[in-house]
């Protein structure tokens, strides 16, 4: 297929946050183009933000219902290939849903859905349909991170014991979302975000990262919960003591109320052998530590030392720094490699995509959580 | 008195470590020397060590015992002031008992003792004596610890709600203990050590460091507890969630398996208003934000900056990097100066020592632990 | 006029490093588009990279000459805008000055040509044609160096007194321009490089950024060359003390064998009243000292504490790292506001791009350098 | 010698501050006693000194000449065995060499002496005496340090090329010799502490920190002296360009006026196979970069990955902050090492202590710089 995927956008009007991210991201790698998108259910301020993306006023409408219906009508070569969901919560499981059961391939923001049973759906529905379903977990996509996997998988570490993956954030330590801070208004609000707040939000980044890098699955939880800020309806700090099925124990924390924080997400995995270390405020450096060994820190970019995903999802010399962006390119370009090798009836082996099944076990996490921080009892299991 | 203070030491013989960090520290500030020991059970040894020491032969004793005894009876102004232990744990109680019942003041490594009924024994025995007690917390006695409770207690970070201390050590990865390293041995063994492994060791450090900077007491925990290393009878990892009693929430971790690290004590204290970071491994940096302004970088001797007890607990100009043994050297600095207050009969407001209630609750923070950790029950309250 | 601006390209074909930087640069706020390059003199290896670019075969040229005489002739709003220069530094010169002769906006790589009279005619082409010419600094185009020049500019560091600019880099401590290597080839060749190696590829930026960030002009130098790879032509390690017209004093230095060095370019500013220090390789990060108060340590996207450039040239949340390919990016951003500003006969006021004067001043400094190195006088002035 | 060996002092009276860390460093290892001293000129500033540090009453002197008279007619085992000299620069010369005339070994401050011409006499007098001297360049006792100088000796770097060191501090940025401040007062006056300012009170750290840890000794040099606070009679900036006699090239740098650096000595060493880095603000971590390999970071303490006299200058495992009083204190340990060796006739051929000859290289250093710094000649070279 001689020309860019073709991506339709829900969601990412010129309000938000995460749209603007997902819209460059995607575009980095000039392998993807936005033609269309259903901006906001507000069709107004959908067209407007149609009108600043350049793209052509008949295909920016105002619901996505609209939106899959028109686009599947138009030539192949023309038509959307993906969209991208990049909406609050509550609305991801009916959007993913229509896409799947229209033909398109999806991108889909975290969590996947507001229930497991949802999730249960969606990944029924990606088999069935044999299409491609990526979820946004940029942080698993950095490239230090798939060499920390790299390094685990090839038991540099032995077994592992400990993880440690922490999540503290600041800016939800006072009422914004009752100062018109909308971003704050929707992440706080039970009906638009879920069940959970500061794990829904960013507690499930953490998970998801530690799932990715020991290759092992949360098993049971032991969680503590609190909401400081007053009025609020969702918690906005969590505690929570870990087991994985395969013996490593630890710790996962989510916070919103840490000031001082920014988005200070950060993982320590120690096994028999040695332990790792990386922050995503400094992504570009890993802290390796074999036993007796001095520490070692490999940076991206130096691919004389570095595994081959972690080569291949970094664009630029030792030394120049790659950000979050890039990370999010990185999902789109794997998502993008996947989808044209789906459109020649191949099935690549591994994508290196976080998949619908990472999104149910997400889901998984959040309902146990949930449910142990509501609990006397000490362990809750998760279902596999 | 115009005289330094006269220190015996019960414990420390050559192959000591801590007994040395002791004898330095002790030194440092030129108020206590070092006149009497019985450094080892074994009078061969510890004669040895006494002339290494370079004291005279007659005042270096086989038994705690016999050094309480001959040094009460020399004129007030030759025999030892007060006794250091720096034994392993389970001999604390005892010498610490005689001393304070022969009349010396005591200076004592942690953990206090191995039973809290023991803790609460010396608690009376040094209220009733009226004699100075110092329990050797280290960590609490860093000047930018000091400034990071002067934050807190002046108020600029609000109530405090979240509080994360963490003490990743990774020296008992592997079983030194049966490879004859006597730090490994006595360690690992209840019978010398207590009923805790990591927490007894290096989490009553992380207790008392939380507990030093809120103002507030833990009172609940919940807590899970592995042995990685087979064969080992007490933990080496410890996880904890933890309740304060003014309604701070937060972690505490012990963990002497994680490969890489080596003594990296780290404590995040946030409050409504602000957050602190502090860190042993570089402790003349305090990291202190406050609400919408920028991070700010606290350092030791920048006394431009800092509160009096801060100040008075450092020695150098900015810059000038002070350690562990600076940090030791202001427990007995400032033990000194309050058994000088009370040979003349004056009470010390604020001796900033940790205390023999300081060590109680270390005792009942072990003995709340490691009961959670054998229950099903989420939460087990902490003894007041 | 709504719609993207088009690019051109001269360089940039598959093996190319920047050429890739400056495609995902120019793209990534979907306000500019390739519309056709010429990527290389070999038609064959351009029409190979047109095409992976996704470009129309018949705007993918074998001539810089062909591309320009081609693009002119077609509509308006089909023709490219302007033209992106990324090759090799003794191809700048022709290029940029037919581009300007025949009516296209220019953005080029540094240094902007191999002799200061080139550079002087440039000059004279951009003002008598009233084109938009941006020259490609981009670490000056971070936006916590925007803020480094607005906390300058503003007085918060009062008189500046001293400037320390390091810039090394290891990769070329061997031979490496004989092992294959074209990036080392043509770098270490006077006859594509010009007349200096580090300067002349790295020692530039630092000249940019220390001119940048404090508004004085570098006015006499006094260097030392070193050629420390044997059959090498050109320096590859420069150290430079620095006058600058306004009185500051200080060091520049440039390195390209600095082995463990990436791409380690510093900066640190020192006035009477405070001081900044700012790393490419933490480019989030500006420390703020002023005088007698705590290091503050400001952030990318806390935009509470950050002047106005330094906010609309970042894209994220803090805490969401932003790296060079951003930086870069806020090069294109600002360069199209300035084109389509120009589009409509108006002249921005400060598009904050570096320009064809500050090529002059890079050339400038590369003569009086070069004759420095050679020299016996001590200092050796800039043509002003 | 069963006995601590016992210095007398000459300076560090209460209002000192280099004398009180000179007090802890030479007790912290329970080697040496503080004796005697003649703390001030100032006979009764001196008595309240010697009273503060517990000493005889009959042993505090008004002078070091009647100390030296006195202290030699004691019996040996009970007079000083060595002086240390830590008054300002002008008074080095004199007491030094009257105590070696007297038999007394000796501890120097630096720099020196205010001339050559003196240090010459003292190499002349130490060489004639066979008594032990060592200047206190506290930062070459750092343990990482002389792990440093051990990498660059054994190989692991191939040639060294090129040498960075900087020094730059912030507390004379005003004019605080004018406000009252002691120390600012005799370091900004000639008559007190010799021809240079900031290059003889921390330049001659820095030239003495690269030519320890390189083995080349700087041979020529070209200076640029400024005085930026206005009425000052001595440089308060100095930035060189330095040569090396076996071929390394570099940079030197001390300034006393960079506002908001404490004390940031740091050196960076290039070879031909690697470089390293060294920070004595953290003086426990050791950057070493080998060609193509990830970045290791070595730890004070690692005792499994340094050399011989890295173990032999800590005192702590890792992890456990040594800091500049324990370097000072190496300086004494090693010290004693050799006067007791002396006394037993021996001589110790690594006693790694800087010597007398270090101390004519950094008197040479200062006058080449000096002379530089008012020539038009390009390059200095030094007296060798």
């Amino acid at each position: 297929m001689n020309r860019r995927l073709k991506m339709g956008m829900v969601g990412g009007c010129l309000s938000s946050f995460i749209g603007v991210v997902h819209r460059m991201a995607a575009g980095l790698d000039n392998e993807i183009e936005l033609v269309c998108g259903a901006f906001n259910a507000d069709v107004k301020l959908s067209k407007e933000a149609g009108a600043a993306y350049y793209l052509e006023d008949n295909r920016v409408y105002g619901s996505y219902a609209e939106m899959f219906e028109n686009e599947k009508q138009l030539p192949e070569d023309e038509r959307m290939d993906f969209v991208s969901i990049v909406t609050p919560n509550f609305l991801h499981f009916d959007i993913a849903k229509m896409a799947l059961e229209n033909g398109f391939h999806v991108v889909c923001e975290k969590p996947m859905t507001v229930t497991s049973q949802e999730a249960e759906q969606l990944v029924e529905l990606v088999e069935s349909t044999g299409l491609i379903f990526a979820l946004t977990h940029p942080y698993s996509a950095y490239p230090l991170v798939k060499q920390a996997k790299h390094i685990v998988e090839s038991g540099q570490l032995g077994n592992i014991r400990k993880v440690v993956v922490e999540y503290p954030q600041g800016w939800l330590a006072t009422a914004l979302e009752t100062a018109g801070n909308q971003q704050a208004s929707w992440r706080t609000n039970p009906a638009k975000s879920g069940k959970s707040g500061s794990i829904g939000d960013i507690g499930v980044h953490a998970q998801n990262l530690a799932e990715y890098i020991t290759g092992q699955k949360i098993s049971e939880v032991c969680a503590d919960f609190t909401t400081f800020v007053s009025g609020r309806l969702l918690e906005d700090d969590a505690n929570v003591l870990i087991h994985f099925n395969k013996g490593a124990k630890g710790i996962l924390y989510a916070s919103q109320i840490s000031v001082g924080e920014e988005n200070n997400l950060k993982i320590r995995v120690y096994g028999e052998l040695g332990g790792i270390e990386w922050q995503q405020q400094e992504p570009n450096s890993l802290i390796l530590n074999l036993l007796n060994k001095p520490m070692q820190i490999l940076r991206t970019g130096d691919n004389a030392n570095l595994c081959k995903q972690a080569i291949k999802n970094a664009r630029l010399p030792g030394g120049h720094p790659e950000g979050l962006i890039e990370a999010f390119a990185n999902i789109y370009r794997n998502f993008a490699e996947a989808v044209r090798a789906n459109k020649v009836g191949f099935i690549l082996e591994n994508s290196d995509i976080a998949s619908v099944h990472d999104g149910l076990s997400g889901m998984r996490f959040i309902d146990a959580v949930v449910e142990s921080a509501a609990s006397n009892e000490k362990w809750i299991k998760l279902k596999q």
